[in-house]
Formats: structure tokens, sequence, C-alpha cells
């Protein structure tokens, strides 16, 4: 069953090649136009079969039944804004951006039918050779609607995702971007710094823990600045709390206070049980 | 070939057992002793086929051509000292500890043949239902021989994690502790960290980069802190030094310094690299 028909993919990066894939794959919709600021992106992703037309004006977007904005975060709002101009009234629109309230907020304003959404999957890796069919399915997408949201325009976008494989969760923009500073871009913060501490000559005596735990600092610098940045605030306090249970550690060793070290340990392998 | 005929393994946790059977698979050596506190842990790894016999009194190691120290951190420099004033003069003494410079100093003292070893291989799981075959394979041995150490002996144990398939590299005790200080330790104790900093409600709402990052905080508490405390101002350093990277990437994100926030990041993406 077709929920859109002429969707057109603004960022055919990986999240935006990879929805390309999947939508063709589950005939959710019909035609799709990608666009790209590179061409030979755009082109590459019709021919590994993400988008049927590669286009690089905004343009195409004026008869489009669903436009998704998958550019990096910082280009989101300027993006949504040129088109708002352009879209049909009915135009479905939707963002897959890591921090929602500043964009929700924004386009909410000159979209009648916006959805900010944020589908947690992806990885370090960028660009068309890491396309990848199917990974939306058993992933959470998370999606914020508010006050003025479409009904309508909320209903689909969840139908969409769904018919994906999607678990959609529904979140206020601020209760996301907390939740996300806390479990996404802390982490992504942490993994950077704890790679900056480590001397070059003992990188090659590292077993796997290091790895796992650092696989995220391998993420692009330029676009994790920008969702750095977009989220700011809510980062810094996440940064806040760690570095207060980092000095909790802290003391417990300065004081060779083993009975508090494991007390801490457990909490922590607890929680982690809770993550599956 | 074997490099030695009886060898008696103490403590047959995830490395002790893991060890057990990878020798006899390799026929490295002779007969191998288990030794537990718990008679049913020796028990089921007798029935694994990791040792060929369990027992629980140190007196087996007797007449030992090979002891293997596999207990808890805490407990190997004690161990040690127990078995010293039984073993054979002739009898190689090695240990598996995650921290080496207290272990080698003390038992170097006391056993002539004593070669500290840490393999870094295995993982948070814990138990004989995690032994698996072939962990060494392809991993490295970090060996850290002092000026005392026996020449033969060393030569030995090199030739017995080589034959497992491990890289053997060898650093003073000293340079062992400061690399594993920060490659190990600090990791862990990050990840304990950053579990306890996120708050339960969100716990659901987290995606593979968060899983990936605290793989480790699931270790065993127990296990850990001591590890933490054996190599204690080494990891204290460590986490200064992290937390030094930490307060830079506040600051950029302070000031909105978009330039030093992506310098930041590309460095520690060039370093992930060096990880492989």
């Amino acid at each position: 069953m077709k929920i859109f028909n002429k969707v057109v993919i603004i960022g055919t990066g990986l999240i935006g090649g990879s929805l390309g894939l999947d939508l063709k794959k589950e005939h959710l919709v019909g035609r799709i136009t990608g666009l790209s600021r590179k061409k030979r992106n755009a082109q590459l992703s019709k021919n590994i079969g993400a988008i049927d037309c590669a286009a690089t004006s905004l343009e195409v977007a004026q008869d489009a039944d669903l436009v998704i904005l998958a550019t990096p975060i910082e280009a989101i709002i300027d993006t949504g804004l040129k088109i708002s101009k352009i879209i049909k009234p009915d135009c479905v629109v939707i963002d897959v951006g890591s921090s929602k309230e500043n964009i929700v907020t924004k386009l909410s304003r000159v979209i009648p039918n916006f959805v900010g959404c944020h589908p947690l999957a992806g990885s370090e890796k960028r660009g068309v050779e890491n396309f990848q069919a199917g990974i939306f399915n058993g992933s959470i997408c998370i999606v914020t609607p508010v006050t003025k949201t479409n009904k309508n325009a909320l209903k689909k976008v969840r139908l969409l995702w769904k018919s994906l494989g999607s678990q959609v969760i529904i979140l206020s923009p601020g209760k996301h971007d907390r939740v996300l500073a806390s479990t996404s871009h802390l982490p992504h913060g942490i993994a950077f710094a704890l790679m900056n501490s480590i001397p070059d000559e003992f990188l090659n005596l590292s077993s796997g823990g290091l790895k796992d735990s650092t696989r995220i600092a391998a993420s692009d610098p330029d676009l994790w600045s920008q969702i750095f940045l977009s989220n700011r605030s809510n980062l810094l306090a996440a940064i806040t709390s760690f570095q207060t249970e980092l000095e909790a550690l802290k003391f417990a060793l300065k004081n060779k206070d083993k009975k508090l070290l494991i007390k801490i340990l457990k909490l922590a392998k607890e929680k982690r049980k809770k993550l599956g």
C-alpha cells in the first residue's frame, strides 16, 4: 500500500539513501527524487536503486507529497524554510535530524504538515557505499509532534515508520533532546575525549573493550560538531552529570574504598542490563 | 610438542578455564589440574574438558612444572607466596592478572622462575558457561619480565603464548600498568560512570552507540574493583588526562567554537583509525 506518491529526499547520505532503499523495497511510496549538493552522490544513489531520479535543485519539491529533510543537521532549518515557499499545501514534510526542539519550533511555524522525526538508526559510517536496506527494521523512531502538528500528517508519518519495521515512540521535542543528549550525544562526546586522552604509543596495545567503547569516535567530525552544537545546553548538562559520576568513582579510588567502588560498579551493571 | 608436563591452573574462571581448553587442544602440556575455591567450578571445568582433574588444595602444586595463577587479582600475590614454599625449584609460575608491577615485584622475589603475563583476551562475561577455545588466538599477550627473571623460563612462557596464537609483547611491569590504565582500566571506569549518569527512564531509548560504548559496564563489579585498586595511581592519572580532554570539548561547546570542535573530533577520529 502506497502511503505517499511523489517523494523527495533532500540529502542522500546514509539515512536518506537507506530510507530510499527501504521505501522502494516495501513499495510504500511512488517515485523518489533524491537531491544532493554533490551531483555525483545523488547519481550514485540512483545507480544503486535508492532513488528513481537524481536532482540538485530544490524546485523538484514543488509537486512532492512527502519531502524528507535528510541533510546534515545544520542545513535542515534553512532547507525547510526554502521549500516551505514552494511545496503544495498538503505536502507532508519530515526531517530526520538528531536534535528536535529548534527544528520543530522553526519549521512547524511555516510548514502546516511538518512532523519531526529521529530514527535511531545509522552508524559511524557515511556515504553511498554504506547504504543499507533494513536498518530501520527493529529500530526505534522517535516522532516529536507539537500542538499544532496536523493529525492526519502525523498518522501517515507514523504509519510510514511502522511499515519500515520501526517502533514509533512519541516524545515532545524538548524531552527528545534531553534524552538524546544523555543516551547518544554524551556517549559520542566521551568517546572522542577518551580517544584523545590515550597516548599514541599505547594505541597498538588495546583490547576489545577500548575498541567497542570508542567505535563511535570514528563518526564524522563535521556532522557531529553540528549535532553537538544543535543540542548544546542539554549536552553540557549531560556532561556535567557524567562528570559527577566520574568524580564519585575517583573519590572511591582515592580513598581505597572497595565497598563504595563495588556499589558504584554494581549500580552501573544493573543499569547496563536494562539496555539489553 | 609439549612445553610443560604437569600443569596446575589455580582459578578456573574465564581466563584459567579457556587457557585449559586451549593448552589441551594444542597438546602443549601434559596433565592439567584445576583448582577452584568452589569445588563445583573446578568440577564443571573438568566436565567440559578444560582440565583433567579438579582439586581444591594448593598442595597439588608440589610436583607441577607450570603453575598458572588465574585467581581474581586480589588473591594472586597471597596464592603465589603460598605455593612458593612448596613448588619444585624449576617449576615455572605465571600469573594472568590485569596489573603487573605489584605482583611481579612481590612474586619475583620468592619464585625463581616467575614470569608475569597479561593476555588481553576475555570479555565482560564470567564462568564456565563462557569458556571459549581460541580466545588467545590473534590476541596480544603482554609479558613483563624484570632483571632477575630466569631467561629459560621466559623463553618457555613466550613459546607457550605464541603456540596459542598470541602476539607476545614484552613490557616492563610499570609500563604495562601505565598502558593498561589508559587503554583498559580507564575505558571501564568511564563505561561504569556513563551508565550511572543516564536516568533510568531514558534507558529504553538508546541506540547502538550507547550499547557498544557501555558493553564493558556489564563486567563483574567485584573483579573490576580489585583491578581498579590494583592499579590505582595509574588509573587516577589516566582519569585526570581524560577529564582534561573532556573539559576541552566542553570549552568548545560553551563557546560555540565549531572550528575547535571539529579539530577535537578529527584528532579523535584519526586516533580511532589507528586502533583498527
